[in-house]
């Protein structure tokens, strides 16, 4: 078999970079390892689950709500099963939806492990297919990582990969791991109806740079409102079975009983047994394969996206790369990775959203910072759909009134930053910002808002 | 009484030009009729309410839903009482909220009527003051029209004044006019479980140029698969009182009763009597006031803005012209109208949105035209959320890729096309849309779907 390109793994990453390569007219190859893991972790075991199970969540919310709009509902009953089967079907839509159309523009998939064997071939273990090819990206993700003797055994202590298998709703959950996909979960289970306990090591929930304290203060406000038991520098430092489930022994002197753990401290690259050292593909110590700006790997023409070649491990992040991968083998040279960029969006309680510098990062890097910030209490759209929780904060450079970063929870937090991220691209500034024609009532309103306060300066709206 | 600007009028233009002004250092006096009119037709009878009940409606489709999420619902109540009590609090606490505002920021109101005795005085009838002023801003806004013998009285024939007065749902309304606040009220009474009928004079609903055929068929098809009676190309011939309400015979022969019928056929602008022609400001023949791109009239230091300038009565119109007012006053040339701008958003049973040129109006203006167009249909975030209708539809221009408008039906349309507005102030092209990073799962994404659709050539998604 012959090929311009051949991608090993068809995850969110690698199937963009294959679209991307079609459109471009290359002959490309992806090989995955089954047809039950096409679309990767965020499809199958990652973002479009959780955020289902979340939307369900986010829902049940609303009857807080409801009477103030005049409806008064009776009550409602909770079926898990339910849950998982309308999940689940939305997973294998989309998978589905991916195969056809990938025959649709004859684009093969081919399954098995794929092995680089030099740097123009590509074996795929069990069809015992060899591929030619020009070029190789490698887009095979990320897995979940044990700690301590917190091992993952899929009834006692579930990770990522192994929690969508349960089948009744928990009565009591400890979840281990105050990041993204813990404060998701502690959401989700807990609005439906279970007794959460989250733990974090560090001395914040959401305990990344990139994220600023004021956001992860706030949603530990939300979701201690709902009865998260939210416990910051704890780590649980004994376990055991027990005959319901497990017991906790917590580093705060507590113990505490739960149907399981959920893991959720982590990910590591799937970058061993592949092929790469052997033929020159460098990495780091932590395993991630070092790139350029063009997700270029040390052997020029292998090519590497997504969670393998740092640990900002996101989706889009990965069908970014994917697509300045190819841009780059056909000699594109306009367009590079820009972590800046990138947005950071996590739904738990309030969605929180992230693009560019935090405050402090900006001071970091020598900045004079100035911040603005808008809250969605006095927004009117906000009001109207009596969900107006959370703020928008700008941060730009004082000199320049460059946009550094913006930062927002609360209502669609995870589709406004948008419009922040294509401002930072083309490095607006606050004027521009606040500028804008925004529609009245808006929750947008809130982004010219924050940029109007550093602007033309802070006024004091109606004292909270 | 002295000032630097005196603004007939504190609806959303009025007041967002007087905070504006505030910013820019101007002593500025607010007429406005009474405390009970702070914040204008938008806030009080208009897009604010409106707002509020549009969300009780939306909350009500909802339950549509949520048996694939796991919650059964044991059904509801409706209290037609509550929902007029919230949605009147949230209109109070924003007009109340401006009060104090004004009051913190010194910014006085005076309560009467705003006449414009010469080019440097306002004279406010009822507490009989005048004031001596550098510039005016008129920002009087509009009214609703009646229609040949469909007069408003508050009780057969309610207009959009008169609306939230009504005290019990009806169980059928004829609503007469499809635009945007007929088929937000078709939706709003139908969801909440009234029987209702909408006529619409033209041959289809949302019958402005600047909203595409497309976006008007695809809501008409979703108001009807709810039970609204939606019948275009006609007209009310005659109508009487009954017992129980109104009888009314339509245009294509049938007859229909109703509890009241709700004109909103359009409103025409408040420009007379406060002195205006007496002192040189020109209007045309429709009573709105000629302006040029900086919002002045003919009389050089008095501007307007709002619904006294155009037919395109949208409270961030309003809103924009006050500040170009305002700029231009204080001697700034770079901020000019641009209708092209301006969003254009209805919430009915889906959000309409709209900015800049459909591709009828991109051809008559002799562009060579592209469309792209992304369905909601197969976006994650718009699956994994249960609401995916709809599209992201962007025109360009076939050489340069600039995006000439972009037209949006879908889950949360009116906050996402202001990415678009962004884009189009600064005239980008698709190739910028296509490659901004789009978070993963994000509705955000189907934008820069329809963007690639033109950049890189059409690919048929899967099989519809």
């Amino acid at each position: 078999m012959e090929a311009d390109l051949v991608i090993i793994g068809a995850g969110s990453g690698g199937y963009e970079a294959a679209i991307y390569a079609y459109r471009r007219g290359m002959k490309t190859v992806l090989v995955e390892l089954s047809p039950e893991t096409v679309g990767g972790n965020c499809l199958n075991k990652g973002c479009i689950p959780s955020k289902y199970m979340r939307y369900g969540a986010y829902l049940i919310d609303r009857f807080g709500v409801m009477e103030r709009y005049g409806i008064i509902p009776r009550g409602f009953d909770i079926d898990y099963g339910k849950l998982a089967k309308g999940r689940d079907e939305v997973v294998v839509t989309i998978r589905e939806n991916f195969k056809k159309f990938a025959k649709q523009i004859n684009l093969p998939i081919i399954y098995g492990r794929g092995v680089v064997k030099d740097p123009n071939t590509v074996f795929v273990e069990g069809p015992e297919e060899r591929i030619r090819t020009r070029f190789i990206l490698i887009a095979t993700g990320s897995r979940p990582v044990a700690l301590g003797d917190l091992v993952p055994d899929g009834r006692y202590v579930l990770n990522t990969d192994q929690v969508w298998e349960i089948e009744d709703l928990p009565g009591r959950v400890l979840i281990v791991g105050g990041g993204a996909v813990g404060v998701e979960f502690a959401y989700i289970f807990r609005r439906y109806g279970a007794e959460v306990v989250l733990v974090e090591l560090k001395r914040r929930i959401l305990p990344s740079d990139d994220i600023p304290e004021d956001s992860a203060r706030y949603l530990t406000r939300k979701l201690r409102s709902l009865g998260v038991d939210v416990r910051t520098k704890t780590t649980v430092e004994f376990w055991e079975r027990t005959e319901r489930g497990v017991r906790a022994k917590l580093s705060d002197g507590t113990e505490t009983e739960a149907d399981f753990i959920l893991l959720a401290v982590g990910r590591e690259p799937n970058t061993s047994g592949i092929g790469l050292e052997e033929i020159g593909v460098e990495k780091d110590r932590r395993g991630f394969i070092r790139v350029n700006e063009f997700c270029q790997t040390a052997v020029q023409n292998i090519y590497a996206c997504g969670d393998v070649t740092s640990p900002l491990m996101l989706a889009h992040k990965a069908m970014y790369e994917g697509k300045i991968a190819v841009n780059h083998m056909l000699g594109g040279r306009d367009w590079r990775r820009d972590d800046r960029i990138v947005p950071k969006i996590i739904y738990s309680a309030l969605e929180v959203a992230s693009v560019g510098l935090t405050e402090d990062q900006a001071e970091e890097e020598g900045y004079e910072v100035k911040v603005g910030v808008s809250s969605f209490v006095t927004n009117p759209k906000a009001m109207d759909d009596g969900e107006n929780e959370g703020f928008v904060r700008i941060v730009a450079d004082e000199d320049s009134g460059e946009i550094l970063g913006c930062h927002i929870v609360g209502p669609h937090a995870g589709e406004l930053i948008h419009q922040v991220v294509h401002m930072m691209r083309r490095r607006m500034d606050v004027e521009f910002a606040s500028k804008t024609l925004y529609s009245h009532p808006s929750l947008s309103e809130a982004v010219g808002q924050s940029a109007s306060e550093i602007h033309y300066g802070p006024i004091t709206w109606v004292k909270r």
